[in-house]
C-alpha cells in the first residue's frame, strides 16, 4: 500500500479564529489552502459533492450548525440543521431523497432543550419533505459545548432538468433574488441581546426547495448558477461567482430587498446587508431571455412574493462585484474579511 | 401543509448526561424512547440506514467524534473519524464509496493539530481506499470545544452477496471476531494519564473492510450478521443482537482474545474487557456449516491471525448472552450501565 505524501499547504495562520468559521475571505484560506490540498478533494467549493453510485447521479452534502443561541424569532437550531442541508442540496441542483444527524450533546443540558430541538428537526424535515434516516449521538462534558450541536447529512438525486455551473454563466445573465437579505443574521444578533436594539424580525430559515423545483419547471437549463447565500452573505456568495466565472456582476443596490429593520440595524452597527447571513433564500442567475419567466415562477411559490431581479452579468470587470448605489455611483462589493457575527448557523 | 402532532415519547431523564453517549443502556433510552419517535425513524438500531435512489441500493452512515485526548499511541480522532465511519459501511454490508467530513473547530486550536488531523484523515482514507469528497467547517470559541469535533458520513453500494439481519441468526451459528478486544478503550483511558498504570497497548483503529470483503468473498449469504463492537464493547453489541434476534448467545470466555495487559487494567479498575470499546475489530455470526471458512478467510487477511471462534448461537435463555467462565460456571454479560469510559470516540 502507498501513503502518498502530503501535498505542499500554503496556509501560514499559526492557530484557528473566529472568522475562520466566519464564511468570508478567513474561512476560503483555510478549506483552499489547508483543507482541500491534505484531503484532495475537488477544490471547487460547492455547497453539495457528486457522486455516482452505479447508473444513478447523487449529491451529498454534510454541514455541522453550531449557532448561538439554540433559539431565535422564527426558528431554531433544529431547523437551520434541516433547512441548510436542504438547501445544500436544492442548490446543488438536485431533489432531497433523505437526512441523516449526528448530535453533540453537553451533559447537564435539560432533556427539555433536547427534546425541543429534536422535534424542530422533525418537524422542518416533515415540511420539507424529506425523512430523516439515521444518526448518531455523542455526549461531551459540561462546558464542551452550547447545549448542542447538530451536523446533518443530505442525499439528493441530481436532477437532470439543470446543468448549472459557473461556466454556464454568460454576460447578460440576470440576478433574481427570491426575497428579503439579512433576516436570518441580524435576528440572531439581536437576539444574543449583546445590542440594545429592538427591531421586530424573524429568520427567515425556510426550505428553499420549492423555488428550486419551480425553476425546474418553468426554466430548466436557462438556470446557470444556483446558491443560498448563508454565512458571508450575498456578497461573498457573488464574489464566489464573480471569482468562478470570471465575468463581472452588477448588482442595483435600490432593486435588493432590505427590509427597513435589517439596514437600521446595519447602519447602526456598521455592517452592510450585503454580508448578513440568510438560511431561507436563493440567488439564481438566468439566462436573460428567461428572467422574466424565472421571476414569474419564483414569485408563485408561497413566500416568493418579494423575488426581484436585481442585478445582471457584464464582462467587466471580470472577477468583481460592483453596487451601483441609489445615488447612481458605483462601489466594490467585496466578502467578507472579518467576523462580525460569529456563529450564525 | 399537515404537521403531525409529536408523538408520544417515554424518556423520563431530565437532563443529559455522560452516561447517555456511552453506548450502553442510557444511549438507548435516549435513542429509542426520545430521538427514534420524535424524528420518526426506524427504530432498528443499526450502524447504517438504507436507501434506494432510483435502480441502486444505498448504504449511508454518520457519527460524530469527540475522543480525548486528540491523539493516543496507535491513533488520533482522525483515524477514528474516517475508520469509524468506513467501519459502519463495511459492517452494514457494503461497499464504502464515499467519505464526507465536518469540522467544529475550537478557537485557540494550534494549526499544527488541525493540519495533524487532516493529514490524519487524508491518510486513513488512503489506506480505506474511500474519498473524502466534501465536507463543512465551523468555529466555535475557545473553550466551547476540546480542539476540534468531527463528524464524518459514509454512503456504500450495498453488498448483494450478503443477506445480513438478527432475523437471519439460526441456534448453532458461530460467533466470531478478528483479533484482540478491549485494546482501542484502554489505550485512550491510560492516555488521559489519569490512571498511574503503564502499558505497552495501541489503539486497534483500522478499517475492518478487508475482513467484510474476504467474508463477502469466500461465505456470503452463509454470514447472517456483522457488527464492529465500539462503545460499550463486545457485551453490548452482542446484547443487541441476542434481543433482536431473541435467542441466546453463548460465549466460552477463554475463547475470547483479550491481552494480559488489557486484562491486568480492567482488573485493576474494575472494569469487564466485554465492555471495553474497540476500533478495528469485526463481529460477525456465521452458519455453523461455514464457520470454519469464515475464520480461515479472516486469518488470511493482514491483521487477522488472532481471529477465534468465541461462541454460537442458542435458543435459551432468550434474548441474553451468557458467558461459560474459565472455571466451567456461566455468567450473564450484560449491557454497560454507567459510563466507566467517557469519549472514547
Amino acid at each position: 500500500m502507498t501513503i502518498v505524501a502530503a501535498p505542499r499547504t500554503t496556509f501560514t495562520d499559526v492557530q484557528i479564529e473566529m472568522a475562520h468559521g466566519a464564511g468570508g475571505k478567513a474561512s476560503r484560506r483555510l478549506v483552499e489552502r489547508l483543507i482541500v490540498p491534505l484531503l484532495g478533494m475537488d477544490s471547487r467549493l460547492n455547497d453539495a459533492a457528486y457522486l455516482s453510485v452505479d447508473e444513478t447521479r447523487l449529491a451529498i452534502t454534510t454541514d455541522s450548525f453550531v449557532v448561538r443561541p439554540l433559539r431565535f424569532p422564527g426558528g431554531s437550531i433544529g431547523d437551520l440543521a434541516v433547512n441548510g442541508t436542504v438547501n445544500d442540496l436544492a442548490v446543488g441542483g438536485s431533489v432531497p431523497v433523505a437526512l441523516l444527524c449526528s448530535l453533540i450533546l453537553e451533559a447537564g443540558t435539560p432533556t427539555t432543550i433536547v427534546r425541543a430541538e429534536i422535534q424542530a428537526m422533525s418537524a422542518a424535515a416533515q415540511r420539507a419533505g424529506i425523512p430523516i434516516v439515521g444518526g448518531d449521538t455523542k455526549v461531551v462534558e459540561h462546558g464542551k459545548a452550547d447545549g448542542l450541536y447538530i451536523t446533518t447529512t443530505g442525499i439528493g438525486r441530481v436532477d437532470p432538468r439543470f446543468n448549472l455551473s459557473a461556466g454556464e454563466v454568460r454576460p447578460g445573465d440576470a440576478v433574481i433574488v427570491t426575497g428579503y437579505i439579512g433576516d436570518h443574521g441580524i435576528t440572531v444578533l439581536l437576539a444574543r441581546g449583546d445590542i440594545d436594539l429592538d427591531a421586530d424580525l424573524r429568520s427567515d430559515t425556510r426550505s428553499v426547495y420549492p423555488f428550486v423545483a419551480a425553476l425546474a419547471e418553468d426554466v430548466g437549463p436557462g438556470v446557470r448558477w444556483l446558491r443560498d447565500p448563508t454565512r458571508g452573505g450575498l456578497a461573498t456568495s457573488l464574489n464566489e461567482l464573480a471569482r468562478d466565472c470570471r465575468l463581472g456582476v452588477n448588482l442595483e443596490e435600490a432593486s435588493v430587498p432590505v427590509r427597513d429593520e435589517v439596514r437600521g440595524a446595519c447602519e447602526l452597527l456598521g455592517l452592510d446587508p450585503l454580508h448578513i447571513a440568510n438560511e431561507g433564500q436563493l440567488v439564481a442567475i438566468v439566462a436573460a431571455a428567461d428572467a422574466d419567466r424565472a421571476l414569474e415562477a419564483l414569485r408563485r411559490v408561497p413566500g416568493g412574493d418579494a423575488a426581484a431581479i436585481v442585478g445582471h452579468i457584464d464582462v467587466t470587470p471580470p472577477g468583481t462585484v460592483l453596487a451601483t448605489t441609489s445615488y447612481g455611483g458605483t462601489r466594490v462589493v467585496d466578502m467578507l474579511v472579518g467576523d462580525p457575527l460569529p456563529r450564525i448557523c
